[in-house]
Protein backbone atom coordinates (compact mmCIF):
# COMPACT_ATOMS: atom_id res chain seq x y z
CA UNK A 1 0.00 0.00 0.00
CA UNK A 2 1.43 3.45 -0.78
CA UNK A 3 -0.47 6.72 0.52
CA UNK A 4 -0.80 9.64 -1.95
CA UNK A 5 -1.40 13.54 -0.43
CA UNK A 6 -3.66 15.69 -1.93
CA UNK A 7 -2.06 18.62 -2.79
CA UNK A 8 -4.18 20.24 0.16
CA UNK A 9 -3.42 17.10 2.74
CA UNK A 10 0.42 16.86 2.50
CA UNK A 11 0.61 16.84 6.20
CA UNK A 12 -2.16 14.54 7.33
CA UNK A 13 -0.86 11.99 4.34
CA UNK A 14 2.55 12.32 5.96
CA UNK A 15 0.78 11.59 9.51
CA UNK A 16 -0.69 8.64 7.96
CA UNK A 17 1.61 6.93 6.79
CA UNK A 18 3.72 7.28 9.79
CA UNK A 19 0.39 5.82 11.68
CA UNK A 20 0.23 2.71 9.10
CA UNK A 21 4.21 2.65 8.48
CA UNK A 22 3.52 2.56 4.82
CA UNK A 23 5.44 4.71 2.11
CA UNK A 24 4.35 8.16 0.94
CA UNK A 25 4.09 9.07 -2.36
CA UNK A 26 6.20 11.99 -3.70
CA UNK A 27 3.69 14.16 -5.86
CA UNK A 28 4.11 16.61 -8.14
CA UNK A 29 1.23 19.43 -8.09
CA UNK A 30 1.24 22.27 -10.41
CA UNK A 31 -0.90 24.43 -12.17
CA UNK A 32 -0.86 25.57 -15.94
CA UNK A 33 -0.88 29.16 -16.73
CA UNK A 34 -4.54 28.97 -17.40
CA UNK A 35 -5.42 27.53 -13.90
CA UNK A 36 -6.03 23.67 -15.23
CA UNK A 37 -4.79 21.23 -12.79
CA UNK A 38 -1.67 19.33 -13.46
CA UNK A 39 -0.14 16.24 -10.72
CA UNK A 40 2.49 14.00 -11.39
CA UNK A 41 3.22 10.43 -9.54
CA UNK A 42 7.15 11.21 -9.17
CA UNK A 43 7.69 7.87 -6.90
CA UNK A 44 8.37 4.72 -8.59
CA UNK A 45 5.22 2.97 -7.62
CA UNK A 46 4.80 -1.26 -7.70
CA UNK A 47 2.41 -1.18 -4.67
CA UNK A 48 -1.56 -2.74 -6.12
CA UNK A 49 -2.89 -0.56 -3.59
CA UNK A 50 -2.92 3.22 -3.37
CA UNK A 51 -4.88 5.68 -0.85
CA UNK A 52 -5.48 9.33 -1.57
CA UNK A 53 -6.01 11.39 1.32
CA UNK A 54 -7.38 14.53 0.32
CA UNK A 55 -9.24 16.90 2.10
CA UNK A 56 -11.68 18.73 0.19
CA UNK A 57 -11.35 22.11 0.97
CA UNK A 58 -11.24 23.87 -1.84
CA UNK A 59 -14.25 21.16 -3.02
CA UNK A 60 -14.46 21.69 -6.36
CA UNK A 61 -10.72 21.68 -7.06
CA UNK A 62 -10.12 18.65 -4.54
CA UNK A 63 -12.42 16.66 -6.48
CA UNK A 64 -10.92 17.25 -10.16
CA UNK A 65 -7.37 16.67 -8.47
CA UNK A 66 -8.34 13.14 -7.06
CA UNK A 67 -9.64 12.13 -10.21
CA UNK A 68 -6.70 13.04 -12.02
CA UNK A 69 -4.68 11.16 -9.24
CA UNK A 70 -6.62 8.33 -9.93
CA UNK A 71 -5.84 8.65 -13.25
CA UNK A 72 -2.16 8.89 -12.75
CA UNK A 73 -2.12 5.96 -10.13
CA UNK A 74 -4.22 3.53 -12.53
CA UNK A 75 -1.51 4.25 -15.17
CA UNK A 76 1.03 3.77 -12.56
CA UNK A 77 -0.68 -0.13 -12.57
CA UNK A 78 -2.19 0.14 -9.20
CA UNK A 79 -4.98 -1.72 -9.19
CA UNK A 80 -7.31 -0.52 -6.08
CA UNK A 81 -7.65 2.91 -4.67
CA UNK A 82 -9.12 4.02 -1.76
CA UNK A 83 -10.07 7.96 -1.65
CA UNK A 84 -9.95 9.03 2.15
CA UNK A 85 -11.73 12.52 2.17
CA UNK A 86 -11.74 13.39 5.65
CA UNK A 87 -14.17 16.43 5.19
CA UNK A 88 -16.21 15.34 2.21
CA UNK A 89 -17.40 18.06 0.34
CA UNK A 90 -21.12 18.24 -0.80
CA UNK A 91 -22.21 16.32 1.86
CA UNK A 92 -25.16 18.63 3.02
CA UNK A 93 -27.29 18.64 -0.01
CA UNK A 94 -28.50 14.81 0.51
CA UNK A 95 -31.77 15.19 -0.04
CA UNK A 96 -34.23 17.33 -2.11
CA UNK A 97 -35.45 20.36 -0.20
CA UNK A 98 -36.75 21.83 -3.09
CA UNK A 99 -38.07 20.40 -6.19
CA UNK A 100 -35.67 20.88 -9.22
CA UNK A 101 -32.33 20.20 -6.92
CA UNK A 102 -29.79 18.01 -7.06
CA UNK A 103 -28.78 15.86 -4.74
CA UNK A 104 -25.64 16.91 -5.04
CA UNK A 105 -23.73 13.90 -2.72
CA UNK A 106 -25.35 10.97 -4.65
CA UNK A 107 -24.22 12.94 -7.89
CA UNK A 108 -20.49 13.01 -6.57
CA UNK A 109 -21.07 8.99 -4.83
CA UNK A 110 -21.85 7.86 -8.22
CA UNK A 111 -18.72 9.67 -9.67
CA UNK A 112 -16.42 8.25 -6.76
CA UNK A 113 -17.98 4.77 -6.92
CA UNK A 114 -16.76 4.59 -11.06
CA UNK A 115 -13.24 5.29 -9.88
CA UNK A 116 -12.38 4.70 -6.60
CA UNK A 117 -12.64 1.05 -4.80
CA UNK A 118 -13.17 2.85 -1.56
CA UNK A 119 -14.26 5.99 -0.08
CA UNK A 120 -13.84 6.55 3.87
CA UNK A 121 -14.88 9.84 5.76
CA UNK A 122 -14.97 11.62 9.13
CA UNK A 123 -17.86 12.40 10.52
CA UNK A 124 -20.10 12.65 7.64
CA UNK A 125 -23.16 15.01 8.19
CA UNK A 126 -25.76 12.18 7.70
CA UNK A 127 -24.85 8.55 7.80
CA UNK A 128 -27.49 7.68 4.98
CA UNK A 129 -25.42 9.14 2.59
CA UNK A 130 -23.60 5.54 2.55
CA UNK A 131 -26.50 4.33 0.54
CA UNK A 132 -25.48 6.55 -2.54
CA UNK A 133 -22.50 4.56 -3.15
CA UNK A 134 -21.74 1.52 -4.69
CA UNK A 135 -18.18 0.77 -2.99
CA UNK A 136 -17.31 0.74 0.15
CA UNK A 137 -18.09 3.60 2.53
CA UNK A 138 -16.67 3.73 5.47
CA UNK A 139 -16.98 6.44 8.13
CA UNK A 140 -15.06 7.28 11.58
CA UNK A 141 -15.82 9.29 14.38
CA UNK A 142 -13.42 11.92 15.55
CA UNK A 143 -14.88 13.06 18.58
CA UNK A 144 -13.23 11.10 21.49
CA UNK A 145 -10.02 12.63 20.32
CA UNK A 146 -11.58 16.09 20.48
CA UNK A 147 -12.67 15.35 23.94
CA UNK A 148 -9.28 14.08 25.12
CA UNK A 149 -8.15 17.18 23.72
CA UNK A 150 -10.43 19.15 26.21
CA UNK A 151 -9.96 16.93 29.29
CA UNK A 152 -7.35 18.59 30.91
CA UNK A 153 -8.60 22.25 29.87
CA UNK A 154 -11.95 21.99 31.34
CA UNK A 155 -12.81 20.74 35.23
CA UNK A 156 -16.10 18.13 34.69
CA UNK A 157 -17.39 20.19 32.05
CA UNK A 158 -21.37 19.76 31.09
CA UNK A 159 -20.92 18.74 27.65
CA UNK A 160 -23.65 20.14 25.05
CA UNK A 161 -24.78 19.89 21.40
CA UNK A 162 -26.00 23.14 19.87
CA UNK A 163 -29.06 21.60 18.88
CA UNK A 164 -30.63 17.93 19.60
CA UNK A 165 -29.38 16.19 16.03
CA UNK A 166 -25.73 16.82 17.45
CA UNK A 167 -27.06 15.13 20.72
CA UNK A 168 -25.20 12.07 19.53
CA UNK A 169 -21.43 14.54 19.56
CA UNK A 170 -22.33 15.60 22.98
CA UNK A 171 -23.02 11.91 24.60
CA UNK A 172 -19.79 10.57 22.79
CA UNK A 173 -17.53 13.36 24.46
CA UNK A 174 -19.39 12.94 27.65
CA UNK A 175 -18.79 9.30 27.74
CA UNK A 176 -15.06 10.12 27.24
CA UNK A 177 -14.92 12.66 30.10
CA UNK A 178 -17.08 10.81 32.17
CA UNK A 179 -19.56 13.80 32.94
CA UNK A 180 -22.90 14.87 31.89
CA UNK A 181 -23.96 16.10 28.62
CA UNK A 182 -27.46 17.68 26.92
CA UNK A 183 -28.74 19.85 24.31
CA UNK A 184 -29.22 23.40 24.24
CA UNK A 185 -32.88 24.45 22.93
CA UNK A 186 -34.20 27.54 22.00
CA UNK A 187 -37.27 29.20 23.24
CA UNK A 188 -39.01 32.03 21.73
CA UNK A 189 -39.96 34.41 25.14
CA UNK A 190 -40.94 37.74 23.02
CA UNK A 191 -41.01 38.79 19.44
CA UNK A 192 -38.11 39.62 19.31
CA UNK A 193 -35.95 37.64 22.38
CA UNK A 194 -34.83 34.01 22.30
CA UNK A 195 -33.99 32.15 24.72
CA UNK A 196 -30.89 29.51 24.14
CA UNK A 197 -30.16 27.01 27.79
CA UNK A 198 -29.67 22.98 28.04
CA UNK A 199 -32.32 21.24 27.79
CA UNK A 200 -32.33 20.02 31.16
CA UNK A 201 -29.17 20.65 32.95
CA UNK A 202 -28.24 23.74 34.78
CA UNK A 203 -24.96 25.45 33.32
CA UNK A 204 -24.32 27.67 36.50
CA UNK A 205 -20.34 27.65 38.24
CA UNK A 206 -19.89 24.69 35.59
CA UNK A 207 -17.37 24.43 32.67
CA UNK A 208 -19.05 23.78 29.59
CA UNK A 209 -17.88 22.10 26.09
CA UNK A 210 -19.88 22.23 23.32
CA UNK A 211 -19.27 19.80 20.33
CA UNK A 212 -20.78 19.52 17.02
CA UNK A 213 -19.45 18.27 13.87
CA UNK A 214 -19.39 21.20 11.87
CA UNK A 215 -18.92 24.76 12.96
CA UNK A 216 -19.75 26.78 9.63
CA UNK A 217 -20.77 30.26 10.43
CA UNK A 218 -20.92 30.22 14.02
CA UNK A 219 -23.62 32.01 14.34
CA UNK A 220 -25.86 29.54 16.88
CA UNK A 221 -22.84 28.58 18.90
CA UNK A 222 -21.90 32.30 19.26
CA UNK A 223 -25.20 33.07 20.60
CA UNK A 224 -25.60 30.12 22.76
CA UNK A 225 -21.97 30.96 24.40
CA UNK A 226 -23.66 34.36 25.02
CA UNK A 227 -26.58 33.63 27.02
CA UNK A 228 -24.81 30.49 28.76
CA UNK A 229 -21.76 33.26 30.12
CA UNK A 230 -25.34 35.06 31.53
CA UNK A 231 -26.37 32.31 32.97
CA UNK A 232 -23.38 31.71 34.99
CA UNK A 233 -21.36 29.28 33.15
CA UNK A 234 -17.65 29.37 33.65
CA UNK A 235 -15.02 28.32 31.23
CA UNK A 236 -16.32 27.24 27.12
CA UNK A 237 -14.82 25.49 24.64
CA UNK A 238 -16.13 24.96 21.46
CA UNK A 239 -15.12 21.95 19.75
CA UNK A 240 -15.86 20.88 16.09
CA UNK A 241 -14.60 17.71 14.13
CA UNK A 242 -14.70 19.78 10.83
CA UNK A 243 -13.59 23.73 11.38
CA UNK A 244 -15.34 24.48 8.05
CA UNK A 245 -15.75 28.57 9.93
CA UNK A 246 -16.64 30.75 7.09
CA UNK A 247 -15.71 34.44 6.91
CA UNK A 248 -15.61 36.15 10.58
CA UNK A 249 -16.87 32.89 12.02
CA UNK A 250 -14.02 32.49 14.32
CA UNK A 251 -13.96 36.28 15.13
CA UNK A 252 -17.44 36.13 16.25
CA UNK A 253 -16.82 33.01 18.69
CA UNK A 254 -14.01 34.56 20.50
CA UNK A 255 -16.38 37.76 20.83
CA UNK A 256 -19.16 35.61 22.58
CA UNK A 257 -17.05 34.70 25.33
CA UNK A 258 -15.36 31.47 23.91
CA UNK A 259 -12.36 30.67 25.97
CA UNK A 260 -11.20 28.19 23.00
CA UNK A 261 -12.51 27.21 19.32
CA UNK A 262 -10.98 24.21 18.43
CA UNK A 263 -11.27 21.40 15.33
CA UNK A 264 -9.60 18.35 13.44
CA UNK A 265 -7.25 18.40 10.69
CA UNK A 266 -10.15 16.93 8.83
CA UNK A 267 -10.07 20.33 7.20
CA UNK A 268 -7.23 22.87 7.81
CA UNK A 269 -7.80 25.96 9.40
CA UNK A 270 -6.33 28.25 11.92
CA UNK A 271 -7.68 25.87 15.25
CA UNK A 272 -6.92 22.24 13.54
CA UNK A 273 -5.00 21.26 16.57
CA UNK A 274 -6.39 17.80 16.81
CA UNK A 275 -4.73 15.21 14.94
CA UNK A 276 -7.02 12.41 13.28
CA UNK A 277 -4.45 10.62 11.44
CA UNK A 278 -4.65 7.95 13.74
CA UNK A 279 -8.42 7.67 13.12
CA UNK A 280 -7.72 7.33 9.68
CA UNK A 281 -4.73 4.90 9.95
CA UNK A 282 -7.56 2.86 11.87
CA UNK A 283 -10.10 3.20 8.94
CA UNK A 284 -7.40 2.06 6.27
CA UNK A 285 -6.34 -1.29 7.77
CA UNK A 286 -9.62 -2.30 9.40
CA UNK A 287 -12.57 -0.58 7.34
CA UNK B 1 -35.63 19.12 -26.03
CA UNK B 2 -34.62 21.64 -23.23
CA UNK B 3 -31.20 24.03 -23.20
CA UNK B 4 -29.97 24.44 -19.70
CA UNK B 5 -27.26 26.87 -19.80
CA UNK B 6 -24.26 26.90 -17.29
CA UNK B 7 -23.72 29.49 -14.85
CA UNK B 8 -21.16 30.82 -17.38
CA UNK B 9 -22.99 30.30 -20.31
CA UNK B 10 -26.23 31.73 -20.06
CA UNK B 11 -25.75 34.22 -22.87
CA UNK B 12 -24.77 31.35 -25.11
CA UNK B 13 -27.68 29.27 -24.07
CA UNK B 14 -29.67 31.75 -24.90
CA UNK B 15 -29.03 31.78 -28.21
CA UNK B 16 -28.35 28.32 -28.73
CA UNK B 17 -32.56 27.82 -27.63
CA UNK B 18 -33.13 31.06 -30.01
CA UNK B 19 -31.23 29.19 -32.92
CA UNK B 20 -32.69 25.63 -32.59
CA UNK B 21 -36.43 27.58 -31.30
CA UNK B 22 -36.68 24.91 -28.64
CA UNK B 23 -37.72 26.12 -24.89
CA UNK B 24 -34.43 27.30 -22.58
CA UNK B 25 -34.78 26.32 -18.54
CA UNK B 26 -34.78 28.78 -16.01
CA UNK B 27 -31.79 27.41 -13.49
CA UNK B 28 -30.90 28.91 -10.51
CA UNK B 29 -27.11 29.38 -9.36
CA UNK B 30 -25.66 30.02 -5.86
CA UNK B 31 -23.41 29.39 -3.81
CA UNK B 32 -23.70 28.11 -0.25
CA UNK B 33 -21.60 30.15 2.58
CA UNK B 34 -18.94 27.82 2.22
CA UNK B 35 -18.60 27.78 -1.62
CA UNK B 36 -19.92 25.12 -2.54
CA UNK B 37 -21.97 25.06 -5.44
CA UNK B 38 -26.27 25.19 -5.55
CA UNK B 39 -28.13 24.54 -8.71
CA UNK B 40 -31.92 24.18 -9.15
CA UNK B 41 -33.43 23.79 -11.88
CA UNK B 42 -36.94 26.23 -11.52
CA UNK B 43 -38.84 25.73 -14.95
CA UNK B 44 -40.49 22.68 -15.15
CA UNK B 45 -39.46 19.55 -17.09
CA UNK B 46 -41.65 17.56 -19.19
CA UNK B 47 -39.09 16.63 -21.63
CA UNK B 48 -37.33 13.84 -22.50
CA UNK B 49 -33.83 15.23 -24.16
CA UNK B 50 -31.64 18.26 -22.17
CA UNK B 51 -28.48 20.02 -23.71
CA UNK B 52 -26.71 21.59 -20.89
CA UNK B 53 -24.33 24.60 -22.36
CA UNK B 54 -21.69 25.24 -20.42
CA UNK B 55 -18.83 26.46 -21.09
CA UNK B 56 -15.92 25.28 -19.01
CA UNK B 57 -14.08 28.57 -18.10
CA UNK B 58 -13.48 28.31 -14.28
CA UNK B 59 -12.83 24.46 -15.42
CA UNK B 60 -13.02 22.77 -12.02
CA UNK B 61 -16.57 24.85 -10.96
CA UNK B 62 -18.03 24.24 -14.74
CA UNK B 63 -17.24 20.82 -14.31
CA UNK B 64 -19.00 19.92 -11.00
CA UNK B 65 -21.53 22.05 -12.16
CA UNK B 66 -22.46 19.98 -14.90
CA UNK B 67 -22.49 17.04 -12.76
CA UNK B 68 -24.72 18.90 -10.50
CA UNK B 69 -27.42 19.58 -12.95
CA UNK B 70 -27.04 16.42 -14.64
CA UNK B 71 -28.51 15.17 -11.03
CA UNK B 72 -30.83 17.50 -10.97
CA UNK B 73 -32.54 16.62 -14.76
CA UNK B 74 -32.52 13.44 -13.55
CA UNK B 75 -34.37 14.08 -11.13
CA UNK B 76 -36.64 15.85 -13.23
CA UNK B 77 -37.51 12.72 -15.35
CA UNK B 78 -34.81 13.85 -18.35
CA UNK B 79 -33.51 10.31 -20.17
CA UNK B 80 -31.12 11.69 -22.69
CA UNK B 81 -28.90 14.34 -21.32
CA UNK B 82 -25.90 16.27 -23.86
CA UNK B 83 -22.90 18.20 -22.77
CA UNK B 84 -22.05 21.25 -24.66
CA UNK B 85 -18.92 21.94 -23.55
CA UNK B 86 -17.61 24.59 -26.37
CA UNK B 87 -14.38 24.96 -24.93
CA UNK B 88 -13.52 21.37 -23.56
CA UNK B 89 -11.06 21.90 -20.39
CA UNK B 90 -7.92 19.71 -20.06
CA UNK B 91 -8.10 18.34 -23.40
CA UNK B 92 -4.27 19.42 -24.06
CA UNK B 93 -3.12 16.77 -21.49
CA UNK B 94 -4.50 14.17 -24.05
CA UNK B 95 -1.21 11.82 -23.63
CA UNK B 96 1.92 11.25 -21.00
CA UNK B 97 4.31 13.62 -21.42
CA UNK B 98 5.82 12.05 -18.86
CA UNK B 99 5.74 9.38 -16.90
CA UNK B 100 3.85 9.32 -13.81
CA UNK B 101 1.02 11.99 -14.91
CA UNK B 102 -2.63 12.04 -15.45
CA UNK B 103 -4.06 11.60 -19.02
CA UNK B 104 -6.88 14.43 -17.49
CA UNK B 105 -8.86 14.24 -20.51
CA UNK B 106 -9.45 10.74 -20.41
CA UNK B 107 -10.36 11.05 -16.85
CA UNK B 108 -12.80 13.23 -17.22
CA UNK B 109 -14.18 11.34 -20.61
CA UNK B 110 -14.73 8.74 -18.23
CA UNK B 111 -16.47 10.51 -15.95
CA UNK B 112 -18.86 12.01 -18.73
CA UNK B 113 -19.39 8.80 -20.48
CA UNK B 114 -20.41 7.86 -17.32
CA UNK B 115 -23.09 10.71 -16.42
CA UNK B 116 -24.25 12.14 -19.89
CA UNK B 117 -25.13 10.41 -23.00
CA UNK B 118 -23.49 12.89 -26.35
CA UNK B 119 -20.65 15.53 -25.59
CA UNK B 120 -20.49 18.08 -28.03
CA UNK B 121 -17.36 20.65 -28.23
CA UNK B 122 -16.10 22.91 -30.36
CA UNK B 123 -12.14 22.64 -32.13
CA UNK B 124 -10.85 20.27 -29.61
CA UNK B 125 -7.10 20.76 -29.34
CA UNK B 126 -6.71 17.41 -30.51
CA UNK B 127 -9.63 15.25 -32.27
CA UNK B 128 -7.77 12.18 -31.13
CA UNK B 129 -9.24 12.35 -27.76
CA UNK B 130 -13.09 11.10 -29.05
CA UNK B 131 -11.63 7.46 -28.60
CA UNK B 132 -11.27 8.42 -24.57
CA UNK B 133 -15.34 8.62 -25.13
CA UNK B 134 -17.72 5.42 -24.72
CA UNK B 135 -20.39 7.69 -25.46
CA UNK B 136 -20.86 9.92 -28.83
CA UNK B 137 -18.37 12.92 -29.12
CA UNK B 138 -19.36 15.41 -31.83
CA UNK B 139 -16.95 18.26 -32.57
CA UNK B 140 -17.89 21.25 -34.50
CA UNK B 141 -15.52 23.84 -36.68
CA UNK B 142 -16.16 27.88 -35.87
CA UNK B 143 -13.01 28.49 -37.99
CA UNK B 144 -15.15 29.47 -41.20
CA UNK B 145 -16.84 32.18 -38.49
CA UNK B 146 -13.76 33.55 -37.85
CA UNK B 147 -12.96 34.04 -41.29
CA UNK B 148 -16.79 35.19 -42.46
CA UNK B 149 -15.74 38.18 -39.11
CA UNK B 150 -12.54 39.29 -40.72
CA UNK B 151 -13.83 39.57 -44.37
CA UNK B 152 -14.45 43.09 -44.80
CA UNK B 153 -11.93 44.19 -42.22
CA UNK B 154 -8.86 42.59 -44.42
CA UNK B 155 -7.99 43.30 -48.20
CA UNK B 156 -7.22 40.03 -49.69
CA UNK B 157 -5.42 38.86 -46.71
CA UNK B 158 -2.61 35.99 -46.74
CA UNK B 159 -3.62 33.87 -44.13
CA UNK B 160 -1.16 32.14 -41.65
CA UNK B 161 -1.23 29.57 -38.77
CA UNK B 162 1.42 30.48 -36.15
CA UNK B 163 2.91 27.01 -36.71
CA UNK B 164 2.85 23.58 -38.74
CA UNK B 165 -0.25 22.29 -36.69
CA UNK B 166 -2.27 25.27 -37.13
CA UNK B 167 -2.16 25.52 -41.03
CA UNK B 168 -4.70 23.44 -41.42
CA UNK B 169 -6.90 26.31 -39.85
CA UNK B 170 -5.05 28.61 -41.76
CA UNK B 171 -6.54 26.45 -44.90
CA UNK B 172 -10.13 26.65 -43.92
CA UNK B 173 -10.26 29.92 -43.25
CA UNK B 174 -8.20 31.02 -46.79
CA UNK B 175 -10.76 28.99 -48.24
CA UNK B 176 -13.57 31.22 -46.80
CA UNK B 177 -11.80 34.40 -47.63
CA UNK B 178 -10.47 32.96 -51.25
CA UNK B 179 -6.80 33.97 -50.81
CA UNK B 180 -3.57 32.01 -50.06
CA UNK B 181 -2.82 30.46 -46.39
CA UNK B 182 0.64 29.43 -45.50
CA UNK B 183 1.97 28.76 -41.79
CA UNK B 184 5.13 30.37 -39.77
CA UNK B 185 8.43 29.01 -39.72
CA UNK B 186 10.61 29.78 -36.53
CA UNK B 187 14.82 29.59 -37.61
CA UNK B 188 17.70 30.18 -35.34
CA UNK B 189 19.76 33.09 -37.08
CA UNK B 190 22.22 33.28 -34.07
CA UNK B 191 22.38 32.10 -30.68
CA UNK B 192 20.02 35.00 -29.63
CA UNK B 193 17.94 35.25 -32.62
CA UNK B 194 15.19 33.79 -34.47
CA UNK B 195 13.53 35.01 -37.43
CA UNK B 196 9.67 34.03 -37.54
CA UNK B 197 8.19 34.14 -41.19
CA UNK B 198 5.73 32.43 -43.66
CA UNK B 199 7.15 29.25 -44.74
CA UNK B 200 6.50 30.14 -48.64
CA UNK B 201 4.90 33.36 -48.70
CA UNK B 202 5.97 36.94 -48.45
CA UNK B 203 3.83 39.42 -46.61
CA UNK B 204 5.25 42.56 -48.03
CA UNK B 205 2.64 44.88 -48.02
CA UNK B 206 -0.35 42.43 -47.60
CA UNK B 207 -2.86 41.81 -45.23
CA UNK B 208 -2.68 39.13 -42.81
CA UNK B 209 -4.79 37.05 -40.66
CA UNK B 210 -2.87 34.66 -38.10
CA UNK B 211 -5.76 32.03 -36.73
CA UNK B 212 -5.49 29.12 -34.44
CA UNK B 213 -7.47 26.64 -32.40
CA UNK B 214 -6.63 28.59 -29.07
CA UNK B 215 -4.70 31.93 -27.92
CA UNK B 216 -3.43 31.32 -24.31
CA UNK B 217 0.07 33.25 -23.36
CA UNK B 218 -0.36 34.97 -27.07
CA UNK B 219 3.28 35.17 -26.90
CA UNK B 220 4.82 33.36 -29.92
CA UNK B 221 1.82 35.24 -32.35
CA UNK B 222 2.51 38.96 -30.70
CA UNK B 223 6.47 37.96 -31.61
CA UNK B 224 5.35 36.71 -35.28
CA UNK B 225 3.40 39.74 -35.69
CA UNK B 226 5.72 42.01 -34.76
CA UNK B 227 8.56 40.57 -37.28
CA UNK B 228 5.56 40.15 -40.21
CA UNK B 229 5.62 44.25 -39.30
CA UNK B 230 9.16 44.41 -39.89
CA UNK B 231 9.14 41.79 -43.48
CA UNK B 232 6.54 44.72 -44.62
CA UNK B 233 3.09 43.27 -43.80
CA UNK B 234 0.14 45.57 -43.71
CA UNK B 235 -2.78 45.36 -41.21
CA UNK B 236 -2.50 42.33 -38.76
CA UNK B 237 -5.86 40.16 -37.34
CA UNK B 238 -5.25 37.39 -34.86
CA UNK B 239 -8.01 35.32 -34.95
CA UNK B 240 -8.85 32.41 -32.69
CA UNK B 241 -11.68 29.71 -31.34
CA UNK B 242 -10.95 29.78 -27.60
CA UNK B 243 -9.45 33.34 -26.36
CA UNK B 244 -8.06 31.78 -23.28
CA UNK B 245 -5.63 35.00 -23.10
CA UNK B 246 -4.24 34.47 -19.82
CA UNK B 247 -2.81 37.20 -17.98
CA UNK B 248 -1.60 40.53 -19.73
CA UNK B 249 -1.91 38.30 -23.14
CA UNK B 250 -4.36 40.55 -24.86
CA UNK B 251 -1.93 43.83 -23.39
CA UNK B 252 0.99 42.07 -25.49
CA UNK B 253 -0.39 41.12 -28.69
CA UNK B 254 -2.22 44.93 -29.27
CA UNK B 255 1.99 46.03 -28.88
CA UNK B 256 2.79 43.93 -30.96
CA UNK B 257 1.20 45.80 -33.69
CA UNK B 258 -2.08 43.77 -33.85
CA UNK B 259 -5.07 45.75 -35.34
CA UNK B 260 -7.13 43.25 -33.76
CA UNK B 261 -7.30 40.25 -31.44
CA UNK B 262 -10.35 38.66 -32.21
CA UNK B 263 -12.55 35.15 -30.44
CA UNK B 264 -15.75 33.29 -30.30
CA UNK B 265 -18.15 32.91 -27.44
CA UNK B 266 -16.24 29.31 -26.84
CA UNK B 267 -14.72 31.13 -24.24
CA UNK B 268 -16.20 34.40 -22.69
CA UNK B 269 -13.72 37.06 -23.07
CA UNK B 270 -13.25 40.96 -23.77
CA UNK B 271 -12.75 39.65 -27.17
CA UNK B 272 -15.50 36.55 -28.35
CA UNK B 273 -17.26 38.76 -30.57
CA UNK B 274 -17.89 36.27 -32.72
CA UNK B 275 -21.10 33.49 -32.26
CA UNK B 276 -20.81 30.12 -32.92
CA UNK B 277 -24.37 29.70 -31.48
CA UNK B 278 -25.87 28.33 -35.28
CA UNK B 279 -22.58 26.27 -35.18
CA UNK B 280 -23.53 24.46 -31.93
CA UNK B 281 -27.55 24.57 -33.06
CA UNK B 282 -26.34 22.27 -36.38
CA UNK B 283 -24.13 20.04 -34.31
CA UNK B 284 -27.07 19.42 -31.58
CA UNK B 285 -29.52 18.87 -34.27
CA UNK B 286 -27.54 17.11 -36.80
CA UNK B 287 -24.90 15.14 -34.32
Amino acid sequence: MIIVPGSKSQELAYKVSKALDVEMARVEFKRFPDNEIYVRILSEVNEDEAVIVSTQREQNDAIVEAILLADALKECGVKEITLVAPYLAYARQDKLFNPGEAISIRALAKIYSNIFDRVITINPHEEHIKEFFTIPFISGDAVPKLAEYVKDKLNDPIVLGPDQGALRFAKVAAEVLGTEYDYLEKTRISPTEIKIAPKSLDVKDRDVLIVDDIISTGGTVATAAKMLKEQGANEIIAACVHPVLIGDALNKLYFSGIKEVVGTNTFSSEVSRVDVSEVIAKLIKEG
